[in-house]
């Protein structure tokens, strides 16, 4: 049975999902498109989907009888209505990251889905899916005994002019967020936020670097070094300290190589390659799920946790070093 | 346009390229299905392609109107008279490795396929689609200058009591003997076999291990460790020395831990783990050629190629480490 | 000119160190030996210098006109008299760390010494002189840019009953108070712990694992985890983040094998062997300087700010996560 | 009792060698230099031997009464009858490699030792005191079950333009040929030689790179790669395959850097940094022996056996990859 899929926000992200779901992945075909700007949707029709149909409203994609499925891949700011509409149409619904940009949007989306009874919705958190975190977590599971610290790290070689402090929690640590509630299997309780000095590069609005200390309910002290002016490369780094011993994420896969007096590997320096096979099986999930009429993977609770968690950040980033408790409301039966 | 796929041959291989064909991979359906063992056949019908039928006899699924594509995956030795049959029905056919069990045979198909003036065969010499060689082949070509020589390894933990010695070239070396000549874009134009004393856990028939040297026609000079009782793991290590530096095939991904005083990554034992994402990889190409008609990847004459130089090298190991030539016939101009 | 060293104090280091200047080093001869237990200091005659004459009293050692300096390797609460004394003989005196056991007699040995108008004193922290960190401030001085973040680690497989949560600063974070100072060249303002959940091992009266915050006058962010419950290894860890990139303390010698489906390198277990090879180099270092009258290396500065240091992180254990400050007294010109 | 040493030879590793018994090592002390050049010797005196007397021939030095030892440091062609007369004298006596240019110049050193009936002569072979080959050595005697085979490859970045291929045994492979007996305790049975292309950097006279073959009494089967235009580094490699699994010698201790995309360890250039710390241990275990009128380390047999061994070779690099056989002469027991 072939999912049939409308894709709404036909940018960077929907154009690429749109490619895996025609010509990776088994078991979907994207069947609509919709965009702000139609010429956008109207270029990923010409190039990847020629028998879909483009629509003006994300609305009307997601109320067609021939759609199935719904993957909200338009900007952050767009996509809680879509995703409330795609539930109200007991739709499955892919959204990229955010859920939405603010707790209360995130919310929102869990109440209706609650009431709906059945997941519907699959959050874009990708690396859950990627096969170094799920080694990682199968050793922390399983080899370094319960987890106690985790030292990790997000760096970025450059940001542009607009990347203001918040981002580096709302952009930035947002994944970490996610993945390492997932990880650990457990939830945040306090977020503080230490900053040593400005580094050169970085511009005036943004203090950069910047380290978030995270407690969690199981006593589990995390530091996340962000540093998104590094200059040397795009570097994910997540080293987890149990009873037992210690896991380490593992590097990207790269060729070793013996050139000018230096033992070397290349490191990554665009996001886009870091995590790019991790898509392919997210979206597989999706559609899997999606053919039963239902979704996997992160929920729209843990989009509305992760947006919880990243405003607490935001509101430590002000407070000199101090910690924010973070307190979760009850989480509905429907995510246990 | 879905290619519809028949599958001869579902054992191991057969039912796992028959699931990534159903559930991984886009543009592909199996619709038929033939074993010598008719309930092996009907076994993968069940799991996997409730939908296709299950024919008799391998040659009547080829004439089958509704398969556009064929893949060979039976036992080596019924390749040959199959993957012709597919070449006179001038469909497209994926055969598993060996495209025979004799240079002649191979030969028949390479003539067979020239005739037809279009490629129709892919061999199944997955090594060439790991993103690790891929990886390794661009630094070769473009980082460490012209090859001059290339030092590796293939080596699993034990073999079954039936391994005997020219196995360790026909079933072992056989992947190294391909990749090779596609990593350096080169022919051999010799075979040498050194053997050390016999391995404590090598069983009476078996002289193992054994060095197998390989000269070029471009002046590259191999050597590969074949150990197949090394006791420790499955391991493949490949490294090109070029004129200017060093490049090596990376270790599989694995997660570092700290643990018991040992700074550790896991090394596979089972062979079936080491290339496995290559074969996604591998059937997704044969597909997207099929779609067209014609086939890419590794090619008959690319099987031919290994057989000739695979009984050089059986030679060899009776020669007391004399090198034994070897000369290639004139290649089809199709193969260019 | 071979220096005439008188050791007072000839229990495990004491001996350790007798042994290198009689049987390594060049340029010395211990002449004299003292020790609280006569029968310690006797032994240590027997084994390694026989022509040696023993004291009784620390004092008459050091006042001993065949002396030319002295070793104080007793146990750390009775160093500062040693120490006072041989400055008042004029004569170079090396003293294990630590200095003094309170920042007041650290003080009052510096201004023995600023008052004496030469140096004599170098204290033991020997990680300065250890091959690693010399490489790595090699690094962090040339390579990596201006430092901006520390990440360390001080990880011991197990402690004694008796070891209780402030000796995880006075004994064990001792080290990279004083080195981490010496790497990057500069001064802490601030200190603050955090700890995580009890380790399951941490025995009652010990609060493990801790994370010590460390903030410095050039505004470097430095974290250092201090585990003495690790269990799998005694493991020192430290990595420099820079400007423009990042260099990390190398791991300690150890063949890599390939056994039991593990790639595996050997940890250390036994902090005696971990910077085993700086102990030669500390003490040439001490011999050199002590043919010339004076003392080189880790001087009694550093030794009364590591004191100072440690009781504002032992103050900072007690505060719930919140920052010590950290001021200094202006440093006597003779540490320029 | 110090040892009293006198130095014939004091180019490079002459001064090098009179420095750290000067400077670094305890228990001896250079009263007597020699050299072909006066003036070259009387700068060493300068330097660092004031108190040294100077003599105009290498035979009075050895004569002279206040000379205990003997360090034979002069170019290779000349070490013969410095050593034989310093067994002549009855005085331990260490030689540089070569102990002699040719097999049988060794075996007269040999015969005479034996005569003599007391071990007195220590050959230059450092490898053995290298910490990294001591810590292999250990791992293939007790970690990876019997060795059945070596990798090894010993990579110049380039050489002078009178480095012929010959001197690719006798200055280059010596080193492999010595510390490969003494790792594996076994001796070679046939040498072969393989040549790939000659590398692009490799000037007229030089056929390089080349792959040596030595076959040993046990069955151990060795693989050596000489590269002296490798561009890239200076670099040393040898691995160890045994029944149960791989041991590895080291890389050199190096800070691991991220900067300008690439995780890079530094590789050396100069030879004379890759096994520095050796030449302590090498000449300390000299002194230790000397000081009880014997010799330890690589003995003149080794020496011998080093002579022929490389003869065997370079007859090899003229027999088209054709196996020389290598019979030694009887051990004398003072060796065994
Ligand atoms: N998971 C990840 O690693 C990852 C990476 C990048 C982006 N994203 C997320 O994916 C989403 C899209 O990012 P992108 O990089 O493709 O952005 P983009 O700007 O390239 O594409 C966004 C598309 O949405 C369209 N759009 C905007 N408002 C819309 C609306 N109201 N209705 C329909 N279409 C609308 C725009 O016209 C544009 O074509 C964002 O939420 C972003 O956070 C996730
Ligand atoms: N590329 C690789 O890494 C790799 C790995 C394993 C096997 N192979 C190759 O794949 C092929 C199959 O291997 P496998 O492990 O699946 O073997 P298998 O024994 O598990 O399966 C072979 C199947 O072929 C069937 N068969 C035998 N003769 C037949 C005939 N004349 N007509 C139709 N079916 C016939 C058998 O009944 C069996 O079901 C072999 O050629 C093998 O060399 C390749
Ligand atoms: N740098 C390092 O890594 C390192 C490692 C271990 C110990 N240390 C330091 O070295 C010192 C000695 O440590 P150790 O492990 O040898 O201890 P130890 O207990 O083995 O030896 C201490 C010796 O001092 C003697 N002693 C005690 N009081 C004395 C006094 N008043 N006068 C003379 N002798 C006295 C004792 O009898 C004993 O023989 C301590 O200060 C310790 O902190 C440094
Ligand atoms: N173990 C190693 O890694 C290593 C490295 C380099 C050199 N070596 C060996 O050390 C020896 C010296 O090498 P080097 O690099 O110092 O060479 P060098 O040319 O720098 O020094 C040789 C010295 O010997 C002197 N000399 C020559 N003939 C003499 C004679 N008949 N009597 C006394 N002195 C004489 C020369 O005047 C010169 O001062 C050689 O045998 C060389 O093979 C060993």
């Amino acid at each position: 049975m072939t999912v049939r899929i409308g894709v709404i926000g036909t940018g960077m992200i929907g154009r690429d999902h749109t490619r895996r779901i025609q010509q990776v992945l088994a078991g979907a075909e994207v069947v609509a498109l919709s965009d702000y700007h139609p010429d956008a949707a109207r270029a990923v029709q010409a190039d990847l989907a020629p028998k879909a149909r483009v629509y003006d409203k994300g609305e009307d994609l997601i109320a067609a009888d021939d759609v199935d499925a719904v993957l909200v891949t338009s900007t952050g700011a767009t996509h809680e209505p879509y995703v409330l509409a795609a539930i109200a149409a007991g739709k499955p619904v892919f959204c990229e990251k955010p859920l939405a940009t603010t707790a209360d949007g995130a919310k929102r989306i869990v109440d209706a889905e609650a009431a709906f009874g059945r997941r519907l919705v699959q959050v874009g958190f990708m690396r859950r899916y990627d096969a170094g975190y799920v080694a990682l977590k199968a050793a922390v599971d399983n080899l370094i005994g319960a987890p106690i610290m985790v030292h990790a790290a997000h760096r970025n070689p450059t940001v542009p002019e607009q990347y203001v402090t918040p981002m580096a929690i709302h952009d930035t640590l947002i994944h970490e967020i996610d993945v390492l509630r997932w990880l650990l299997n457990d939830d945040y309780v306090s977020a503080r936020v230490l900053f040593p000095r400005k580094a050169a590069r970085s511009h005036g609005k943004l203090r950069d670097p910047q380290v978030v200390v995270l407690e969690t309910a199981k006593g589990v002290l995390i530091d996340v070094e962000i540093f998104v002016n590094c200059h040397y490369g795009y570097d994910i780094q997540c080293e987890v300290v149990g009873e037992d011993g210690i896991a380490k994420l593992p590097e990207p896969m790269a060729i070793q190589t013996r050139l000018d007096a230096k033992l070397q590997n290349p490191i990554l320096t665009d996001w886009k390659d870091r995590f790019v096979d991790s898509y392919d099986v997210e979206l597989n999930d999706f559609i899997k799920a999606a053919a039963q009429g239902t979704a996997a993977g992160p929920s729209s609770w843990d989009g509305y946790v992760a947006a919880i968690n990243s405003d607490a950040c935001v509101t430590a980033q002000e407070r000199e070093g101090e910690a924010v408790a973070i307190t979760l409301p009850a989480r509905p039966a429907l995510y246990d």
